[in-house]
C-alpha cells in the first residue's frame, strides 16, 4: 500500500520541482566512482563534488554510484553537469516511479525496482535504482536501503580482463539490470518454497490462517507482477532499440535478458495459479468436511431419535398400558431398539455415509 | 447511476441544440481572465462579453476560466468569437461526456473529469472540465460545483518567474491536467485508508455490511476506472499528437504526466483486487464460522441423545425391569454415561473437531 | 431466443432468393417519400410503383421511407431502379441481420436493429432498420412493428430551416443513426430504474424470484450488447470511412455520433457489473442467513439438550436414587438447571453469536 | 474426446505418408462427376480411375465428389493427376484436421468439419469434408459417414439456370460452403430448442441429472466453437484473398457467407451464456433450498426442544415437588406449553421464517 | 516447480559463463555423426573431439546428436569450431530454457522441450532439446536422461530414398521438430485417458482425492501449456522466416508442423476446459448430498420431535391427569401420533423432499 501513500505530497507542485520522496531520510548521500578501461582500473570514494567528475568524450569508462537521496545538492550537480532534464531529476527522487525507459538523445535514463525478500516479516522490500547511461559514463542512483546489491559487478569488473572490461557502459547497464533480474528469481523461489509449505498444510490441517497466509501470497505476486511487467518493457525496448548509446555487440546480450524476464514473468504466472488453485482446494476441502460434520450428526439423531421416542412412549404414566405388564415387552422393546439401530446402520451403509 | 441518467433529455433533438445537462443550475455563471508573458500578469474577473476577449495572433497567453455553465449566452460567445463548432459547444454544456481530445486544427478541445471525495457521504463526486487550446489562448469551463481546483495553477502563474511564464499556453494546459490528475491520487489514498479500515474490520468482525461496503467500494473504483480510462487515452494522444498547437519542448512534460496517468491506473487496478480478495476471504470465513457452529451442535447432540435415552429407558414403566431393582444399578448407569460421553470426547478430539 | 429460430427456413436455398423473415406479416407494405432541398420540402405517400421514383443526379435528397416487409414487389421494385444487389435485397428481408455497413460504390448499405422496451411484459422489441444511401437519396426500410420511430427526423427537415435541409442525404443518415442510438439510451434508463428496484429489494426480502428477475436482466443487457456492438463497429467505419458518398463535413457528425455509442456501451457495462455485483451480495447474504438459522438451531439445541438429559436423569425409575429422596434434591436441580442454561448463555455471547 | 485419441497411429512416421484415420473404414470409396457449364449439364458415377477425369483448361466445370476414405489409390490417382502435394493428400486422410485455406498456387485447399445432430443419442456427429478448387475443377471429399449433404447443391445445379451455372467452380466452392454453414445453423436450433427444455426443468424440478444435461450441452457447445472458430477464419480468408482463382464477382457471396459465420458465432456464445446463467441459478436455488430444510428443522426443534424439556420435567420423580400436588398444576403446564409455542412462531414470523 | 529452482545458481554471475544446471550430471556425454546425402550414408560414434567434425561448404549434410550436457570440453569445441556465441553454449547448458529460436545469421538457434508421461508416477517428464542449424549441418543437444527420441528420424534416413536424404539439414530440422511435437500427442492422449477415468469416479464415487487428482492434472496442463505455447511461436518463425537457412521447398513441411501445435494447442485447452466443468459438477454435488443429508435430517427430527413431546407429556408424574384414566386414553394417544408422523410424511412428499 506503501505506493499509494506517497504521490499525494506533491500535488500541485510545478513539475520538475525536487522533493525526495523514500522513506529514509537518515541515511548519507555517499557517492563512490569507477573508472576502467581495457588496460586501467581505479575506484574511489568521491567526497566533494565542486566540479564535474565526467569530461565529454574522454575515453574509458566511468561508473558513478549513488547511494542515499536525502542530499538534494548531489542531484543537482549531476543535473547540472551532465544536462539531465528537471523531471529526470524529480523522477529519481520519487521512488515510486513505475519502470521506464526513455531515451533523451545525450543520454539513457533506466529506473526499475529492486527487491528483496526480509527473512524474519517474509515481506518483500523494494528499492528504486535510476541509471543514466551517457557515452562514455553510467550514473546509478540507489535509495540506499537494502546493502549493496552491484557489488556482484564490481567483483566482476576487477577481475575478469574479458568482456565488461572492454565494451562500453552499455555493457555495464546489462550488466546492472542482470544482477537485479537474478534478485527477481531469487525471491521467486523462496516464495515458491513458502508456498509448498503451505500446500502441504492445506492437506494436513487447513486453517482460517492458511487462507490468509495464501491470500497474503497473492498479494506479494500481485505486487511483483505490478514492478516486474513493466520492467519486461523496458528491457525489450532496450534491446529493439536504435539508440545510438547501445551498440549492437550489446544487443545479443539484453536479448539474452529479455528471456530471463519473459521467464521470470512465467515462474510469477505459475506460481499465481497455483495460488489460486490452492483457494479452490481450501474450499472444497471446507464443504467436504461440512458434509462429514453433518453426516454424523443426522446419523446419530436417525439412530436415536426413534429409540427415544419408544422409550419415552413406555414411560407414559398411563393407567392401561396393557404391554407394560406382559412378561416379555421389555425384552421385546430391546430386541425392537436394536432391530431400529441396526437397520438404520444398514441404510446408512447402503447410501455410502458410513 | 447518474450518468445514465441524463442523456435521455436530449434524445430526439438535433445535434448542435444547446442545453445545459449539469446538476445545479443555480450557481451563476463567473467569468475571469489571466493574461500573461515572461514580465507581466494581469488577472480580472470579466463582467459583460460585448466583444471577444482574445485577439488572434497577439503575444502572451490568455487563460479565461468560466464557471458555471447556465449561461448559454456566454457560451454562444466563445462559439462566436473563437469559431468553436457548435458540437464542441453541445458537448462542453452535456456534462456526462466521456473523457476525450478532438482537434480541431485552430483549438485543440479536451474534455475529461475532475473528481473528489465528500468527506461526510464519502461519495464521489465528479466535474466535467472542458479546456479549448488555441494558438495564444486556453479557455477552461467548470460545473462550478467544487470549488477551485485550478487555485494552484494560478498561484504557480503569480509567483514563479520560471517555465509556466515563459511558455505557450499548451504548458498551461499541462499544468491543469496535472492538477487534476493529482487529485485522482489524493482520492485514492482516502479510498485506500478505508479499504484497510474494511480489512482490519473482515478480521475482527466481519457482518453484511461489511460486504455492502465492499462493493460500495468496488462500484466507486468501477467508476473511477469508467472516467479514468479515457482519460489515460486523453494524455497519451496528447503526449503523441503532431498538433502544431503542441510544442516540442511541452511533449516531455505531457510524457511526465502520461506516466502519473499509468501510475494511477496501476493503484486502481491494484485496489480493485485487494477488494476481490477481501470478498473471497469474507466468503470463506463464513462458510468457516458455518462449519464451527455444526461442529458445536453436533458435538452436543452426539453426546446428549445417546445419554438422553439411556435416561429415557430406564423411565419406562415396564413391571419386569430387573436392572431398575439392582443395587448398583443406578450407579452403573451413571458410569455408563461418562464413559460414552468420554469416549465421543475421544473421538471428536482424534477428529480434530475440538 | 428467437433470433436463433430463423435461419433454417433458408437453409439450402440459393443466395440471393428473396424470403420474408419478419415476425408480421400482416401489416401491409405503406411507402412514402419526401422530396427537400434548401428552398423546397416535398412529402407525400407512394400507390404505385410503376417507375423509379428518383432520378439519378437530379438535385435535392429524396427520402423513401418502406414500412412493412411483406411485399417482395416492392423490394424488386427498389433493385432494379437503383441496381441494388440481390444479396442486399435477401439481407433486407432477413431481419436477423447483425448490424454491419457494406459500400457497394453507388450507394451505402447499412442495417442495424432498433429498439424499444415493452411497458408491460418489460421486454425489449427489437426491429430491423436497413438504409441505402445514394448520392442523392436514402431509401429506409423499416418491419414496421413498433411505431415510426423517424417522425422526429421528418419534424427537424420540415421545422427547420439549419444544417440538415442544406446537406445531403448522408447528413440524414446520420439524423436516422441518432434517433435510433438515442432509443438506446432511452431503453437503458428504464432498465436501469428496475435495476435500482432490484436492489432496494435485495436489501429488504431477497427472494428466488429476485435472482430471477436478475438473470432476466442480465439475458437483456446481454442481448443489446450483441446488438449494440456491432453497432459501434458500424458508425467507427462510417467516421473513418473514405467513401464518397459521405463528406467531409457530415464526418464530424459522425464522430459525435460515436461518441454517443462508445457511451451506451459503458453505460451497458456499468449496469453489467452492477448486476454481478447484486448477485455476490445475494448469495453472501443466503449464506449469511444460512449461519443465522444454524446459530439459532445450536443455541437452542445446547441449552435444552443437557437439561433434558437432565430431567430424563431424574425420571428414571431406580429403587435406590438417593437424590430422589433428599429434601433439597428438587431445588438443587432447578438450580443446576438454570446454571447449565446460564452457562451456555454466557459461551455464546462470548463466541458473538447472540 | 475422439479427436485427441488419432493423431498419435502416426507418430513417428514420414510427414506424406498416406494413412486413413477415419472411423469408418467399411464403406466403398465412390466417385462421382458433374460436368457443366451455361449450357449443358452431365452427371454419372466414376467406375475406374484409369485416366485423368479432368482436363487443364479444358471450358466448363467439372466437379468430382468422392465419399469415403478408405480407398487410397483413388487419392493417389487424384495426386497425380492435379499435382496435389503428398502434404495435402495426408490432410484429406487425417480426418481430425482443423479447419483450414491453403493456397498452392495451382489449386486452392479447402479443410472444414460438417455437422449433424443424431436426433437419438442427441450427440454431435462430425465429418471432414475437404474441397480442392482448380481453375476449371472443384473436387470434394467426404468421409461418407451421414448421408450426402450436397444433395441441395445437386438439386440447384440442375434446375436452376442462372448463376451458378453460369461462373466458375469458386462459385460452386462458396455454394458447398454455405450449405454446411447453414447447417450449423440447424443444429444450433435443435440445441436452443434443448436448452429451453432444460430451463423449464430447471425451474420445476432442478436435480443433479439437471446439471449434468447442462455440462453435456455446455461441452456439445464447447466442441462447436473449436470446430466453427477456425472455419470463420477459412472464410474470412477467402474472402480477402487475392487468389486467382477466385473472381470479383464471387467474393461478394463469400462476404456474405463470412456474415453468417459471424452469426453462427453469435449464436453459439449466446447459447454459452444462457448456459453458465443457468448454473448460477441452479447453484443458488440449490443454496436457496438448502436454506428452507434447514428453516424447517430449526423451527421444529425450536419449538419442541423446550416444550419437551418441560415434560421431562414434571415426569422427575421427585419425592417432593410441589408443583405435581398443585390442583391447576396440569392445565398450567399446559398453558406454558402454548405460550412458548406460540411465541416462538411469533418470533419466527417476525424472522420471516414463516 | 522444479524450474522455478534452477535459475537462482547463476546468479551475479558473468553472462556466457558455462555451468549445466541439469538435474543428471552423472551420465557422460555421448557425441555420434551422422552424415548422408542422396547417395552416401555413414554413421558413427565420436570417440575424441580433436578437430572439426565439419567443414564448412563440404556437400552433403552432416548431423552431430550429443546426448548428456555434462562434458563442458564437447560444448566448448562446439563453441569454436563453428562459431557458435557463448550465450548459445550457456543457453543448452542452461536446461530451464524457455523455448525459442533465434537467428544468428550463420546459424539458427532452436531450443524446445521434450516431454515423456512416466508409466508409474504419473507425472510428467520433460527434456531440453537444443538444436543448431547450420548451411550443411545440424547439432542437436539432448540432456541424455529418457532415451533416444530421434530413433524414429535415423530409421527414416537409412529406409528412405526419398524427400529426407535428398534435401538440406533444414528438412531434417523439421523431422526432428516433428518427432517431438508427435510426442506431446502421446502425452495428451494418456492425460485424456485419465481424465476419463476420473470422470467416471465423479459421478460413483466422489471424493476430495477426485479433486486432488483434478488438480494435478490441471496442474499438468498448465505445465505443458507453459512449454507449448513458446513452441508454437518458435514453429510460426520459422514456418515464416525469411533465414537463408531454411529453403523455399521445406517452408511447406513447416506449415504442416505448425497445423499440428495448433491442434496440440487446440486439445489442450479442451482437456482444461473439460476438467473445469468436472470441479463444477464436483461441487454442485458435493451441495446437493449436503442438501440430502440435511433432509434425512430434517424428516427425521420432524416427526419424532412432536412424538417424543407428546410421550414425555403422558410421561409426566401430575396427581391430576384425567387422560391417564380414561380406558381409551393409551390407543388416543397411540392414533394421535400416527396421524402426526402421517401428516408429516404426506407434507415432505407434497415437498418433494421424499
Amino acid at each position: 500500500m506503501t505506493s499509494i501513500r506517497k504521490r499525494s505530497k506533491k500535488a500541485g507542485l510545478a513539475p520538475g520541482t525536487l522533493i525526495h520522496m523514500g522513506r529514509d531520510k537518515a541515511g548519507a548521500t555517499r557517492v563512490d566512482m569507477v573508472f576502467y578501461d581495457e588496460t586501467h582500473l581505479e575506484k574511489h570514494p568521491v567526497g566533494t563534488l565542486d566540479q564535474c567528475l565526467i569530461k565529454k568524450g574522454a575515453p574509458g569508462v566511468t561508473w558513478v554510484n549513488v547511494e542515499g537521496l536525502s542530499d538534494l545538492e548531489v542531484l543537482r550537480h549531476f543535473g547540472s553537469c551532465y544536462g539531465i532534464h528537471p523531471l529526470v531529476l524529480e523522477d529519481i527522487l520519487a521512488t515510486d516511479q513505475r519502470p521506464k525507459a526513455a531515451d533523451y538523445g545525450e543520454y539513457l535514463y533506466v529506473v526499475l525496482k529492486m527487491i528483496a525478500l526480509d527473512e524474519e516479516s517474509a515481506e518483500i522490500k523494494s528499492e528504486q535504482v535510476s541509471l543514466v547511461l551517457g557515452r562514455n559514463y553510467l550514473i546509478s542512483f540507489q535509495e540506499g536501503l537494502e546493502g549493496d546489491v552491484f557489488e556482484q559487478v564490481r567483483a566482476r569488473l576487477a577481475n575478469e580482463k574479458a568482456r565488461l572490461r572492454a565494451m562500453g557502459p552499455d555493457l555495464l547497464l546489462h550488466a546492472l539490470l542482470d544482477v537485479i533480474v537474478d534478485h527477481y528469481f531469487l525471491v521467486l523461489e523462496q516464495l515458491a518454497d513458502r508456498i509448498e509449505d503451505i500446500e502441504d498444510e492445506l492437506i494436513d490441517n487447513p486453517t482460517t490462517a492458511t487462507v490468509q497466509a495464501i491470500y497474503g501470497l497473492k498479494r506479494q505476486l500481485l505486487f511483483l507482477h505490478k514492478v516486474f511487467w513493466p520492467l519486461r518493457e523496458v528491457v525489450s525496448s532496450l534491446q529493439r532499440r536504435d539508440s545510438q548509446l547501445i551498440q549492437d555487440t550489446t544487443v545479443i546480450y539484453l536479448r539474452d535478458l529479455y528471456d530471463h524476464t519473459v521467464q521470470v514473468l512465467d515462474t510469477l504466472e505459475t506460481l499465481r495459479e497455483m495460488l489460486s488453485g490452492m483457494l479452490d482446494i481450501y474450499l472444497s476441502s471446507v464443504s467436504n468436511r461440512l458434509n462429514e460434520v453433518m453426516k454424523v450428526l443426522t446419523i446419530i439423531a436417525t439412530i436415536f431419535m426413534p429409540l427415544s421416542f419408544i422409550a419415552g412412549w413406555y414411560g407414559m404414566n398411563f393407567k392401561a398400558m396393557p404391554e407394560l405388564d406382559w412378561p416379555y415387552g421389555y425384552p421385546a422393546v430391546f430386541v425392537l431398539c436394536l432391530t431400529i439401530a441396526g437397520g438404520m446402520l444398514v441404510y446408512f451403509k447402503k447410501k455410502r455415509w458410513l
